[in-house]
């Protein structure tokens, strides 16, 4: 694989993407086992720089680099030179002159992982852990692997021809969604929206297979293979999108009577963390239906095999 | 020894006690080699899962995973998902699917790890490093060690029976008290409360052999071996359970003078940090009869022997 | 080497310095490997103990402490014990019963270091990572590999002699200064301080070949092979010591037309992070004569040298 950064989940083609969730199944056989470590990222240096706190990725991608043994730094924004007035492009060099092999960023600001790796400041890989409200391939990757796992038999090798696949709620806000519309579509998934009309742009409505304003009657009119319930980001929406939390639980949330209206068979996905009650309550969370577990056992897989086919490109560049 | 979790001191029973002080006395050699390591962890990932700041526990935990090779990540509560208000529940979970082996917790809630260990959440193991004012059973168990090492001779293999140990200063809101109240009796050993009335619940002084509303006469009364003085936790006492520092200092603080008036041998004990000048004075912080800086050796070690039990019971179960 | 701390700059003689420089150029060649990676601190506990904030100085030292396969733990001031009101004293014991073996400590009170490398609380080895307005001996180290690196031809085993370093802007308040002035003279350079009166105590002009109130001046009367700008610390300055940034920019900072009045070979350095438009304009921080990211690689090289060296003391004594 010719793969040199992670920005966007454009960057991948159908092949690449196939060959990143293969890969993973293999990663995912070193997390079972009793000594969870492989020597292939041993001797290279890691960053995750991240500008904007994030718990659940940021312990992901730190045990995916260490089940990989690679050195690892993490670097939080808060009360780092950044707070100095540092510039970005100053935080890179510095991590490039400190011969990092490959940084993972999050970031508030969307573009800034593209900036990076695109800047000629730092030779490295980059890995998009999130920027803004843009990308978030890593997340994508790892709701693809659990999508086949779960519903494709025999998946080696395998694409999402077929599957139909509803992203709920704040679509406009979710970075999440961006990277799986993206990805999704890459292997051959159809993508519905399902959203109201304040929180659905329609450059983004234009490049599903179908959008709805209302989640019953897309329920009635459409047979979904999966539901992506989207976090609701109080932090992240700038102004009054939707009237009430409870007015939005009614309206958007996947509850119980909703879920026993799609099929049996229908994946419950949510990136986490969740509020549980709002955008899902705790029987759909807890359902057998629910992947939301298996998504984060993924994810640490689907960084592990980001990391290991990065280094390989490095290595052999 | 079939220990799955370290929650209470009472999960140990004598022979278990006995056992986990007798390897930790074996790791103390492993933390004075030329090479401070063992292999016991490796691939093995350990989660200090830290909801309180707490930099003694942690470093101690952190230092006695490194060397037995673990994979180690810090998650500090200060901002993690739980400041998105991410549940206790869905934390954990995700710390399963990661597939962490050990969670070692501290939680500002009595009660929080025993949830942890018998939630089903979690198949790891799950070490108590702090629960409000409920435990902090390794840090009994480091005492034990402490007490056995400088008062019993010849001591692996042995138990703590007939050393009198007071417990001085804030019974009621204290870990450390309980865990050792535990321990301690569990080895044979004698425990005496010296507090005042308010500072010290019945349900606990039904417990020890003696307890006292005055310092200087339970030590006209009584001979001790060691003397443990808690912390003022100022930050943990919700209510002014004793009218100034200078008081209590005077009242219960441990000074020159009162341990003038002590066995040439009682042991002067704290689980640091301490206030010097209010619970005890720099001269006895800093006599030979102080072990403070035993016991956070012993810390490292103890650490070390439970972690090590603990992930070989996992990986024989 | 009979190195045990380096505290001060002054801590080095000559031939020590040209050592721990030659053993730098050594490192270097291990950070452009594939495997970044020597055993030499393996089973070593190494604590960066930061009570000042710096991203920078402590990513330097954590990526040069792993790439010597150091147990490296990170413990910063904020929520820890000192919080809580714990002494140095007691910190540090903490760390030495926990076998540390050597302690990278950064603290706002000139004197730190130290205070504790000759406290007799801790006999593993102090390594002085800025300590207040004092000392910061490894920046002066990474300074003076720079220096030699680019100026200096066939550089291995020599010194600095002839060469002739301006340091500019507030050397009152600078630990960069004040090691760099030390060390430089060491080395056999010639060392020119450029300040306003109110930043240039008269104890420290004494000590230089050169003073000068004047950076135009300064620039016409004497023939620089480098000029070190410091930063502008508004966070360490206690008064105002000029009128604004606009005329501190005007009188003291490095412009494009300040350098072009300079010799073609000039180095441009600043111990970063850069307050760009202030101190120091974007054209000469990234001219060819700027060695500011020469710096940052020296200083992880730097580093893994004084690591190098001062745990092989430890070993050997």
């Amino acid at each position: 694989m010719k793969l040199k950064h992670l920005v966007s989940a454009a960057d991948l083609n159908r092949a690449e993407a196939i060959q990143l969730m293969d890969t993973a199944v293999e990663m995912s056989s070193v997390s079972a086992r009793e000594v969870k470590k492989l020597p292939a990222l041993r001797g290279k240096t890691v960053v995750n720089l991240f500008y904007e706190d994030s718990t659940r990725t940021r312990v992901s991608f730190e045990v995916a680099e260490k089940r990989l043994s690679a050195d690892v730094v993490n670097v939080s924004a808060k009360g780092s030179s950044v707070s100095k007035g540092e510039s970005l492009k100053d935080t890179v060099q510095t991590l490039a002159a400190i011969s990092a092999d490959i940084v993972v960023m999050r970031h508030s600001a969307s573009g800034a992982a593209h900036t990076l790796a695109n800047s000629g400041w730092f030779d490295g890989s980059v890995i998009n852990a999130g920027d803004g409200t843009h990308e978030h391939p890593t997340q994508a990757l790892l709701d693809a692997i659990t999508l086949r796992d779960r519903l494709i038999s025999d998946p080696l090798g395998k694409d999402l021809s077929g599957l139909n696949v509803a992203i709920v709620g704040d679509i406009a806000h979710s970075r999440v969604a961006r990277s799986n519309l993206l990805l999704l579509k890459t292997l051959g998934a159809r993508v519905h929206f399902i959203a109201p009309p304040t929180l659905l742009p329609r450059a983004l409505s234009a490049q599903a297979v179908s959008s709805h304003h209302n989640f019953d009657n897309a329920i009635e009119e459409q047979s979904f293979d999966a539901v992506m319930m989207l976090r609701v980001q109080s932090e992240r929406m700038q102004a009054a999108f939707f009237p009430s939390e409870a007015e939005y639980s009614k309206l958007w949330g996947l509850n119980r009577e909703r879920l026993s209206r799609m099929n049996n068979h229908t994946l419950v996905m949510h990136p986490g963390p969740m509020n549980r009650g709002l955008e899902i309550d705790s029987f759909c969370a807890d359902s057998e239906n629910s992947t939301i577990l298996d998504q984060v056992r993924n994810g640490v897989s689907a960084r592990m095999s980001v990391l290991y086919h990065l280094a390989g490109t490095e290595r052999n560049a």
